[in-house]
């Protein structure tokens, strides 16, 4: 089969929800194509944008590093060292290999160091894995952007993402997180950087392809600790579906995001007033901190928050606590 | 593994949607309340009720029987054959089979006699057969309901039958759709019957448990026709999930019919006074017939609808001028 659009060379990417298939050059432009029009049609970014990209050392953040670099924007890399045996040598290995590639050097958040690495700090907090990596993950993008003085903070979740998210939204009508999830999370007052995900409109086959044929080297096992998450399980409904009906994804997705779909506001504040989507949801995601009321300082660290202490300094604590009560055990 | 209820017998039904099992006699009591719960929930039944049920000679529609007749109900089934080789003469027979056994005769309109044999009449009016089937049926449930003084017409639709068809219409975001689908659709004038769905809350597992437990014999080959059906790829979507997570499907099904979830409404006409689904669905029923304005009774059957001939009336016409342009070649 012959490249949809050059019409000369070869396809290698087979895309039946496009309707198309192109060659290696061609598959680069459409790709490209298809995150600027991401970018464009929900205006995440601006050109003098300062990029804070979060990388795990997966495809999809550095197919998204990548493009954003190509793409001209001044981007930097944060690696967020989960302190997960095996995975984490391997992730960062990736990370720091493809950053000296581009001539970057990523910052990196070692959270061992840091006093919270997340096995321990799952069992010692009572958690599960992917929560207590969600709270520590989202305090640190979020800090290490307000230091650096970053503008933006970007994240690699592409179609296949935020369509899991949002099936798994739909079936269980949450409407809090219903209302919350979009690709732009507007900055907020008391240091919240806004929060983009550049990759929304491209699936993660269309990514896999885009770093395989760029040749970036990335992780290719999952986290070890995800292994039950349910969104592995939406994920994979939907990928059926999608098999079958090419171009389903997108569409529902498109759909969800159409600002007079009603579930674009929240339940209880649904006025005319209420924008569709993107401010109500910065303030559902400061409110999920777990406090109500005025946005406020947190104590121990001066981050954002609607309690007295963030949910980042509660988790160290609750670790802390649990590591000295082991200690004075075993020394007895 | 006992009983849940009578923690005496042993349990032949294991429901981890419900975290419970049910020996037979359990299960029955158990499965009765669900339907008549569900007919309680959202009023769809009253006792003075005459019901005719809608019977195709598979389980779901006449376990669907089965109940409202032990539940006191006054009901007739009627049986409509679609005139599709060996699998309408093999579902008749179970449908007159099941109605003997209850001393019923039903009501049978027979589609070939009408003109209209589904597999005939989708090739000459060149639609799909599911679509041609559906406004078919849908004319005869309502005629013969108006003419035999009926008041509810009732469907076997389960809770998997309509949560397959919520998620299809969210992944396209089809607000009409999603408004107009609900277990109760009102009567109107013009001589539209109130259509129900008292098996909503029931799974098909439930269903076929309950049919199979009861002796009932039904045809269990699918319809020949509806191989290709989405609705099965969205079955078999949430099949998966429901596996994994038992109990998904209920809590999406009753949180799409939430009266606060705002997607009840239609979306052109959303206004506070707007009843939350049933009163918008059936208007959009009507207008799913093809027109808009005023409803009017069709030229050719005197039937409700919003253009001058019923969309039953312009299929068979559609059917007919396809015979005698056949007749016509054929005799040259």
């Amino acid at each position: 089969m012959k490249c949809k659009r050059c019409r000369r060379a070869d396809a290698a990417v087979d895309l039946p929800s496009h309707h198309a298939a192109f060659c290696p050059a061609c598959f680069f432009v459409f790709f490209r194509r298809q995150v600027t029009e991401g970018i464009r049609k929900q205006r995440l970014l601006v050109p003098e944008d300062r990029v804070l990209v979060c990388v795990s050392g997966g495809k999809d953040s550095l197919v998204l590093w990548d493009v954003l670099i190509d793409a001209g924007y001044e981007t930097e890399g944060l690696y967020i060292d989960l302190g997960i045996e095996g995975y984490s040598d391997r992730s960062k290995e990736k990370v720091l290999a493809y950053a000296a590639s581009r001539g970057k050097t990523p910052i990196v958040v070692e959270l061992a160091t840091e006093g919270v690495p997340i096995p321990e700090a799952a069992r010692c907090a009572r958690m599960q894995e992917c929560s207590v990596c969600g709270t520590v993950k989202r305090y640190f993008f979020n800090r290490v952007a307000a230091e650096g003085k970053f503008t933006v903070v970007a994240t690699g979740h592409n179609l296949d993402d935020e369509t899991a998210r949002l099936l798994g939204n739909l079936l269980h009508w949450q409407r809090d997180h219903l209302a919350r999830q979009h690709p732009l999370l507007p900055g907020a007052d008391g240091g919240l950087v806004r929060k983009v995900k550049p990759l929304w409109r491209v699936s993660e086959v269309e990514t896999a392809a885009y770093g395989f044929l760029k040749g970036i080297d990335y992780v290719t096992e999952e986290c070890p600790m995800s292994e039950d998450a349910t969104s592995l399980v939406y994920k994979e409904a939907l990928s059926r579906i999608e098999d079958r009906m090419p171009g389903t994804r997108i569409v529902f997705y498109q759909g969800f995001l159409d600002p007079s779909n009603p579930l674009r506001k929240r339940p209880e504040t649904a006025t005319p007033e209420d924008a569709p989507g993107a401010d109500a949801a910065h303030r559902t995601e400061v409110a999920a901190e777990g406090g109500e009321g005025t946005a406020r300082t947190c104590v121990e660290c001066g981050a954002a928050t609607f309690t007295e202490t963030c949910s980042f300094c509660r988790l160290k604590e609750r670790v802390r606590k649990a590591r000295s009560l082991r200690a004075t055990t075993v020394s007895r």
